[in-house]
């Protein structure tokens, strides 16, 4: 076992857009677990786009990242050394340790390291399907979506970690599920892997209308709920398309997170539909956290929810990585492997 | 009794604007009420936002008024023949009588013809603070805003039929309320009859930012539940200002029902703020109209709820009135006195 710890710290704020120069590269010694605490050694950090509004320092829902420490981040790994009754080495854990190859955790922070079972869901998947993204999906759909048998759905960045759930879900629940995704490749992966109906390139359309009309032949029969991702023109082009009391679960808005205005052009069809319009974050609701893992987990074990992994190789590829993902460079979710 | 009834159809549709030549007078015999008719003379007649939507062709939650009849619209009056068990001559009764002076009313359209109490509530309160726009507030606030004691409502268009009713409906709530309306009249209408905690004037001030400036220096504790009747820059400025988990009711954008765009600048906070935003159609949601009605009707009887009026005097009036309504020339509820 080496014996030094890298580690990736924000290293000043982005103006416009973010850059590697974000970022720091660090190598520090490995803590040792004393009494209380557990060492983790990361196999895969997951990268997600949330991490891009922790970066600035501008309004949110969570406390900007402070400047010289750990990125935070999604992690999963295994236990080398324990000071703690209920974890051992050995165990695979997943939890929040960062951009880092080790993760001295104790405290407050063992109340977010799980113990989780590989047996039948590979480690990496806690980071995806069976992770915050996967519980994310499975929660607007299921409770602000409100998706019912025969209904019409509709999921951006469907070829992305949270979308590509979303849609499998959308269709074992007795729904038509429409994916919208950039580019041939991942619209082929959403339809012909992941078995949606349909789903629409809205980068092989022209303008707005085009993509409001590439939507409208997929979607017959209007569309029930709507699982946003992205923001922006989409969002516009799937509003108009809303059938009456339909419901709009706002999870992203990916186009604007470097800054770009996502505006909403035409607001109206909130009223004029009487749409439900609705923002969440996945972790202000633990109490779904048990059964829609227990779900998507038995779906995963059992091979009816199919995932892909984007994965880049070793800690110091983690801000092009990054940097990437915000571009929709990934297709399925973007890990980084650290071991 | 005069012998002919004077009624406005819907003569043509708007161009970008509505304007008087859209309509046109017309006077036909008045009818005799046969068995199952009840002749009604209408008394008042009420001008309301939804109007406009209706007199063009654009998607809409209802089908448009057709042309050549009698616009649509609710109405008071009295029975003056009647060849129904049901109703009596002299009885009053609120219905949809649409822009004439008499109405046949007959079959499905006796569902919607109330009989109302006017030995408490004036029998113009049926169009207004005890009527649709009342029972829209109720409906907005109870249900949608969801106000509970300590919170802090916003309503635009605090001065209208609508907005009114919502403010001391929150104040009745223990909420705090705050109006924003256009020009100091209305402003000190709003806090000094209305008990509104504080109004925002939005001509008052130069520009956005100013205005979302003067909304949050009124709501020191953030917005937790915000009314809608007006869309535009209002609809961002309040946005910004919302506390987490926030809830919107959009219930009118009437910035927008002549055409003007009406874009929503920021969406982005309703994932920020996890806000809930949601139109909706009082007409859709009659179970609540008994319980909503017999709450207004009580406070109004007791003098608790306020409301003013602005009344047009004779039918020929009513174009102009409802013109002067789209661009906010009226305080209270709009009415056109017929008798």
């Amino acid at each position: 076992m080496n014996s030094m710890n890298r580690r990736i710290v924000l290293a000043s704020r982005p103006g416009a857009r973010a850059s590697i120069d974000n970022f720091r590269m660090e190598s520090v010694a490995i803590p040792a677990a004393g009494a209380g605490q557990v060492l983790v050694r990361h196999h895969f950090l997951s990268l997600d786009p949330y991490m891009r509004g922790r970066m600035s320092t501008a309004k949110s829902y969570a406390p900007p990242q402070p400047l010289d420490e750990v990125m935070i981040g999604g992690t999963v790994g295994e236990v080398v050394a324990s000071g703690h009754p209920d974890y051992a080495v050995g165990d695979h854990v997943a939890g929040y340790g960062g951009w880092q190859e080790y993760a001295l955790v104790e405290g407050a922070g063992l109340a977010m390291l799980q113990k989780v079972d590989t047996r039948h869901v590979p480690l990496s998947a806690y980071l995806g399907a069976v992770g915050m993204p996967g519980i994310t999906a499975w929660y607007g759909l299921s409770m602000i979506c409100e998706a019912k048998p025969g209904e019409t759905v509709v999921v951006s960045a469907a070829a992305g970690a949270v979308g590509s759930v979303v849609g499998q879900l959308a269709k074992a629940r007795g729904c038509r599920a429409v994916g919208i995704a950039g580019g041939p490749e991942k619209c082929d992966y959403v339809v012909n892997e992941l078995g949606f109906d349909a789903c629409v390139d809205y980068k092989a359309v022209s303008d707005e209308s085009a993509l409001a009309e590439a939507i409208a032949k997929v979607t017959p029969k209007g569309i029930d709920a709507y699982f946003e991702n992205v923001g922006g023109p989409v969002f516009d082009a799937v509003l108009g398309q809303m059938n009456a009391f339909g419901r709009v679960a706002v999870c992203g808005m990916i186009a604007g997170y470097e800054g770009t205005p996502v505006p909403l052009k035409n607001p109206m069809v909130i009223l004029r539909s009487r749409l439900k319009v609705q923002g969440f974050i996945v972790f202000e609701n633990p109490q779904i956290v048990p059964w829609a893992q227990a779900e998507l987990a038995s779906a995963v074990a059992s091979g009816r929810l199919k995932y892909r992994e984007t994965i880049a190789d070793g800690l110091e590829n983690a801000p092009t990585a990054f940097l990437g993902l915000l571009y929709g460079k990934n297709l399925g979710k973007q890990l980084v492997r650290l071991l």
